[in-house]
């Protein structure tokens, strides 16, 4: 199931993506409820391309995987660590598909980084490596903005990889979906930059679970980014960046300068 | 003013410290309304040790600040950075004053660090120095309370920094005070570790929501830790941790086994 959130003439709303036969533009059933709690499908239906898609979800934090691709590691000169480089990105940089990535004022090199996110379903707390299904919601694609130059400054990463609208996340949430070894890609202008399968992480979805939740309680909404793939490169005021994971969809999003 | 917040009988409000002349116990004067936005005190009174003091304030992010005091930088081996080192602690990190810390499982060396914390309270971004004093709505105490030993094998901190009940804030919040040169105090078991002046910071309050907000959005409620001074050392189960600031007060939590 592919539950999107969008908004349409100033509601906001939650809608399962239905695939319309032949020829046919997909369709949202609007949902009752909240799909982080109880819910149901209301049967009232909307054209896909009438709303505009929002963030799938609102996390109160995004806990990213640094270097959880070796050929990734090595690329930026750094070996694959011996624990999982976890870092926190903030609410206030997420946004949606479609949504625009304001170059930041205090860095000239940004790049990519596509990245499947996995979207935790419920709160937990050392959560044992056979409960991680449970917890899990669903996935979606995401892109790790990352100012490369501060990174290589800022001993650590909050700037760098925390600035508003460093977390585009979209375009919905899959929940059906064996996330083990799924292609994901990142084009710009529609050129291809990334290329790599989940299959080549170095510690699996249950690995990351695990450690992340034996030190902090996870809450419903909460993303966890997996890190991403060899490949990663520039950004320039213009680019179209999309993110394209398998068996999910594509993330889109713009490059603009902020006027104001 | 001192901002307290505070839960009696299952109700949680907001409550202005009114100081009682001679022998008197404290009392809080109720607030209508949101110490955040438009508020009124009620007349209504309540001894302060009647009620449960919570954390003064529900951030959505705290922005910690490493390395932001010389002598601190250099007990731990390291140089004062060129640029403020900037992390992030979640909101699940957040407890209250009398509140457990509780020894993570998954460190054998956790450490206090006594810190002035500033209380954001407006949305901001882009702050301009002369404008830092009007996106604060005051201080308090804080404890960045680290597990030294995943700090020196995690390259990101989100674990070492980031677990439930690594950051207690309180007791209340101070609107009233000039931050500039206050004297800091932490206390293990009533025996002095750390004694500081802010006067001693690397980069100013006003340097570091500059620093900050030049890449992120600031959410009212949010706050930012300015560092620790020299001192830092090892807290054990059963210990009681004090944390004082001149003009503040203090903030006391005890550690404890976790047992569930």
């Amino acid at each position: 199931m592919r539950i999107a959130r969008f908004s349409l003439d100033g509601n906001v709303g939650f809608g399962v993506l239905e695939d319309v036969e032949g020829d046919g533009d997909p369709v949202l059933d609007i949902i009752r409820g909240h799909p982080f709690a109880e819910f149901e499908r209301s049967g009232q239906k909307l054209p896909l391309g009438a709303v505009r898609l929002l963030p799938p979800v609102l996390p109160n934090k995004v806990v990213a995987i640094g270097r959880n691709y070796a050929e990734h590691a090595r690329e930026l000169g750094n070996e694959v660590p011996d624990a999982p480089v976890a870092f926190f990105k903030p609410s206030t940089s997420v946004v949606g598909p479609g949504d625009p990535i304001a170059y930041p004022s205090f860095s000239s090199e940004v790049h990519y980084e596509a990245e499947l996110a996995v979207v935790i379903g419920r709160l937990c707390k050392d959560v044992p490596r056979e409960r991680v299904k449970d917890v899990i919601l669903g996935y979606t694609c995401a892109n790790d903005v990352t100012a490369r130059d501060i990174q290589r400054t800022e001993n650590q990463w909050a700037r760098a990889k925390g600035f508003d609208s460093a977390c585009p996340l979209g375009p919905w949430i899959e929940t059906e979906l064996d996330p083990s070894d799924l292609a994901l890609m990142c084009t710009v202008n529609g050129e291809q930059r990334q290329l790599g399968r989940t299959a080549e992480m170095v510690r699996s979805i249950e690995d990351l679970v695990v450690h992340i939740t034996e030190a902090m309680t996870l809450l419903p909404q909460d993303v966890i980014l997996t890190g991403t793939p060899a490949g990663v490169g520039p950004l320039n005021v213009g680019d179209e960046v999309a993110v394209t994971i398998e068996g999910i969809g594509t993330l889109t999003n713009k490059v603009i300068k902020r006027d104001y």
